[in-house]
C-alpha cells in the first residue's frame, strides 16, 4: 500500500494533517457538497495508502471542526450549514466628544479565567494551539541554544534582533509597504509597539482618535497614558468612518488616530484600499500621526493580503504596529512597530520601558521565517480560522435570541454579536463565567462604555464542545 | 592518576574551573602570598591528578583575571598588589530642587556600540559571560520545551509564571522579607519593573525623590514619564543622605522616593540596615511609597547579603523591584516586582504596555532556582567580581590623574571615578569611543548633568585588555 503522491508533497505536516488538508480541499471545491457521504474510513485508508487509523483520526479532526459528522451506521457526510440568514450589525454611533478612559478594572475580570483548561475561551482572542507551529520553533530554538549560545548572554537593544527585521521587512512588500530593517524596532508583542506608538506622539491629557467599538488593550494603554479617547463611528465591513473622523478634526483637537486597519478586533471590518489611501492623505494634511495595529492582517481568509496604511505613507507619519502572537506564538512576545519619523523617540521609550526585548524568541522567529515554512503554516491558519468563524456564526445565528446580528469577518477569528435592545451582556458574561464559559461583553470595547448589549466571541477553536458553550450562551441570553 | 576529590566535589562546574575556584581559595586564604610563586604546572598536574592542559587553561584563566603572572623562565606568581592608596570620593552636593529630565540622548549614543566585539565595554553594566550558567540553562529550556511545549502558545498574564514567583518568594527571605508569590509580579527585566512602579505611583508632573547620581535608566524613565527628580545628595558608603531627604520633605511636595539600596549603581554604596528602616518610617509617616531597586543586592562581595528596605516595610509603600538579568542572563529579560498595595495597579499597567511576560524563560529559570545550582553559582560570580573592582580600581589609581577619586564598592561590579576638577568626562568619553573604549560619562547619571568630572566603569571583566583600555583611558584623561 503506497501513500498517494498527494499526501508526501508537503513538508512539515503529519500525514493526518495532510489528510484534513486535502478533504476540506474537495469540500472548498465542491467535490463533496453538504450532505453528500464522503469515502468511507476503508475505502480512503486503501484510496491513499493510509492507515485506517490515520484516516479515523484525519476524520474525527474534521468532524471536530465541523466540516463533516458521523450518522449511525451510515458513515460520515458533509456537514450541511445552516442556510439561517445572519443581518451584520450597521454602523456604531458613539458622540463625538472625547472622553477619558477607565476598563482595566473589567479588562482584569475577564483575564482571570485565561488559561484554565475547564474553561471554554470565547473571551481572550488567544489563537488556536493546534494552529501555531510549537514544534519547529522548539526545534529552532534548541538547534541556535547550541550554535549561539551567547545570543542570551547580553542586551539585545533597540532596535532589536537583525534577522528579525531582515524578515519582517521582506514580508512586509505583500502589505504594499517598502520598508528597510532598519525602518523597524521589535517590541515585547504588538501591546508594547502600540504602548511606544502612543507614549512617541502623545502627551498626558491629549486626545486619541479610535474607532468605536475598539480593542481594550488599546483603551487600556490611552487609559494608562492619561490619554482621552475620542470614538470614531465604524462600519462593519469597512470600518473607521471618514466623514465621522473629518468632521470630529474640523472641530477639536486630535494628536493622533490610531486604527485597526485589517481585519479589526472586534468587528472583522478591513478600511478598503482606496480608503487607506484617503485617511493617509487626509492626517497627512493635518500633520497628525496614525498608528495603525495590523495584527491580523496575515490572517486574511480570501486570497490576497489587504494593504496597510503604512503602504501609502510619504511623509513618515504612520506608525505600524503587529506582531508573531496570533500566527506564531503569543507566549515569546515578539512584535514590532516601523514608526517612520517616530522611530528615536520610539527607540529611547523603549530603553526606558522594557530596555530591551528577550533575544532567544527573537532569533527563532527570524529562522522559522526565513526556513520557509511560514506560509504553508499561514494557509492551513487562515482555512482553519475561516471555518470555524462561519460556524460559530451559525450557531450564534441559531441559538443567540432573535433580532442578534453578527459580523462576517473577512479575516482573523473574532465575532463581534450585537442582540436585542435589552439584553445585558456584562450580566450574560457573569453567568456565563459561573458556567465556566468565558466572553468579552461589549462595554470593554468601548470608553463610555457603549455596546452593553454586545459581545465579542473569541472563534478559534470549533468542537462540540465549543458549539455546547455557544448554544448555552445563547440560552443565557435569552435570560438576560 | 587521579583526579583529587576536592576537584570532583561539586556539579555543574568543569574540570578548568575547579581549579581556578581551588587555586583562588588558596591565595585568598594566605597559603600564597602576593609575590609568591604557585605550583609548576607540571607538579599541579601531578598533585591533584588533571591533565597539563587543564592546569595550563587555569592558570591562563586565572592570570585573565588578574590573579596571578607569568614570569619568563620561571612559572606563575601570585600578583603583587599596588597598595597606592585611593580616595573615595566625597558625599555629593546636588542642589535642592525637582529638576526636569532629559538624558535620553546621551543615553543612545552610549548604547550605540554595546555588543561590538572590537570595543572594550567599560560602559554599560553588562555582567561578564563566563559568569553565567548559559548551559545550563540552555539544557533546562530545551528539556522545558520538550515535556510542556504548550507553555509558549498562551498569554502569561500578570502576575506571571507561579512556578517562578514561588522561587523568588523563598530567595526573598535571605533579604529579610516574608513575601508570598501572590505578592510578585513577573516582568521584563528590573527595567519594566521600575517604570512600572514609577507608573503606578506618579503622575506626570509628579516629583521623584533620587539619589544623585543614580543609575541613567531611573532617569529615563522619569524622563519618559514626565516626572520631575529631585536629586538628593549620596554618599559613597552609605548612600541616600537621610538628612538632606527629610528636609527636602520638608520643604516640598515629593510623590516618590527611589533608591537603589544596594550597591548602588554608580556609587556602590549600601544603606545601612538602621538607615533603611529609618527611611521606610521617615516615609510611612508621610504616606510616601518608596520605590527600592535591589538589582545587585545578591552579588554582595562579604559574606552576608543586606536586607532590603522592604524587610522594613509594614504599610505596602515599598515596591521592591530587581531582575535576573546581572546573575543569570540579560537577554532572556526577566525581572520582577513586588508592588505592595500597588500592585493591582502595577498588574494593570502591565496589560497596558507589555500584556505578558515571555513565557519560557520564566519557566527555565525558575527550575534553574529550584535545581540548587544557583548560590553556588553566585559564589563564583560574587568571587570573580570583588576580584576585577579591586584591580580596576588599583588600575584606575595607577593610571589616572593625581587626585582621581574612586569608589570602594562591596557588592556589584561597577566604579566610579571622580577625576580632578577640569577633566572633562563627556570629551573622555567621545575620545575614548574613537580608540574603541566604551565609558559611562558623569552626566549620564544626573538630571541636572553634574558629574562632568566623573566616569562610571563596568568591571565586570578584567583582563590584559581591559587593563590596556583603562591605561589608555587614563592617559586620555590627562589630556582632557
Amino acid at each position: 500500500m503506497a501513500t498517494a503522491p498527494i499526501l508526501i508533497r508537503s513538508e512539515g505536516s503529519t500525514l493526518r494533517d495532510r489528510v484534513v488538508a486535502e478533504i476540506i480541499r474537495l469540500i472548498e471545491s465542491g467535490a463533496y457538497q453538504p450532505g453528500d457521504r464522503v469515502p468511507s474510513v476503508r475505502k480512503l485508508s486503501h484510496d491513499w495508502g493510509v492507515s485506517l487509523t490515520t484516516v479515523l483520526e484525519a476524520y474525527r479532526a474534521l468532524e471536530n471542526q465541523g466540516w463533516i459528522e458521523a450518522r449511525p451506521q451510515s458513515g460520515f457526510y458533509v456537514r450541511v450549514r445552516l442556510v439561517k440568514p445572519v443581518a451584520e450589525p450597521a454602523i456604531s454611533r458613539p458622540p463625538c466628544e472625547p472622553h477619558g478612559v477607565a476598563v482595566s478594572d473589567l479588562i482584569s475580570q475577564m483575564l482571570q479565567g485565561v488559561g484554565d483548561p475547564e474553561v471554554v475561551q470565547l473571551g481572550a482572542a488567544v489563537p488556536n494551539p493546534e494552529l501555531l507551529p510549537t514544534r519547529r520553533l522548539h526545534q529552532i530554538m534548541a538547534s541556535i541554544v547550541r550554535r549561539q549560545g551567547s545570543l542570551v548572554q547580553r542586551y539585545d537593544f533597540p532596535p532589536g534582533c537583525r534577522p528579525l527585521r531582515v524578515q519582517i521587512a521582506q514580508r512586509l512588500v505583500a502589505s504594499g509597504c517598502a520598508i528597510t530593517p532598519e525602518e523597524i524596532v521589535t517590541t515585547v508583542g504588538c501591546m508594547e509597539a502600540l504602548h511606544l506608538a502612543l507614549s512617541a506622539t502623545c502627551r498626558p491629557g491629549d486626545t486619541v482618535a479610535i474607532e468605536s467599538p475598539i480593542f481594550y488593550g488599546v483603551l487600556q494603554a490611552i487609559e494608562h497614558l492619561g490619554l482621552r479617547a475620542l470614538e470614531i463611528p465604524a462600519h462593519p465591513r469597512t470600518g473607521l468612518s471618514l466623514e465621522a473622523l473629518r468632521l470630529a478634526l474640523d472641530e477639536m483637537p486630535v494628536h493622533a488616530v490610531l486604527t485597526i486597519s485589517n481585519f479589526n478586533n472586534p468587528l472583522g471590518c478591513t478600511v478598503p484600499g482606496v480608503r487607506k489611501r484617503d485617511l493617509v492623505e487626509l492626517l497627512a494634511a493635518r500633520e497628525i500621526p496614525l498608528i495603525e495595529d495590523d495584527l491580523y492582517g496575515n490572517l486574511h481568509h480570501g486570497e490576497t493580503r489587504p494593504h496597510t496604511c503604512k503602504a501609502f505613507d510619504r511623509h513618515g507619519l504612520v506608525l505600524l504596529c503587529s506582531s508573531f502572537s496570533k500566527e506564531l506564538a503569543p507566549g515569546h512576545r515578539v512584535g514590532w512597530i516601523a514608526p517612520g519619523r517616530f522611530q528615536r523617540r520610539v527607540e529611547s521609550i523603549k530603553i526606558a520601558t522594557t530596555c530591551a526585548t528577550p533575544a532567544l524568541p527573537q532569533y527563532a522567529l527570524a529562522e522559522f521565517l526565513a526556513s520557509g515554512g511560514y506560509d504553508h503554516h499561514l494557509r492551513r491558519a487562515r482555512r482553519a480560522y475561516r471555518q470555524s468563524l462561519a460556524l460559530m456564526a451559525q450557531a450564534v445565528a441559531e441559538h443567540f435570541p432573535e433580532g442578534t446580528c453578527v459580523t462576517q469577518p473577512e479575516g482573523g477569528f473574532v465575532l463581534w454579536a450585537e442582540m436585542p435592545e435589552g439584553v445585558d451582556a456584562l450580566a450574560l458574561t457573569r453567568a456565563a463565567k459561573c458556567e465556566r464559559i468565558s466572553v468579552a461583553p461589549g462595554p470593554l470595547f468601548s470608553a463610555r462604555g457603549m455596546y452593553g448589549n454586545c459581545v465579542r466571541l473569541s472563534a478559534a477553536e470549533w468542537s462540540p464542545r465549543v458549539e455546547r458553550a455557544v448554544a448555552r450562551l445563547g440560552e443565557l441570553a435569552h435570560q438576560h
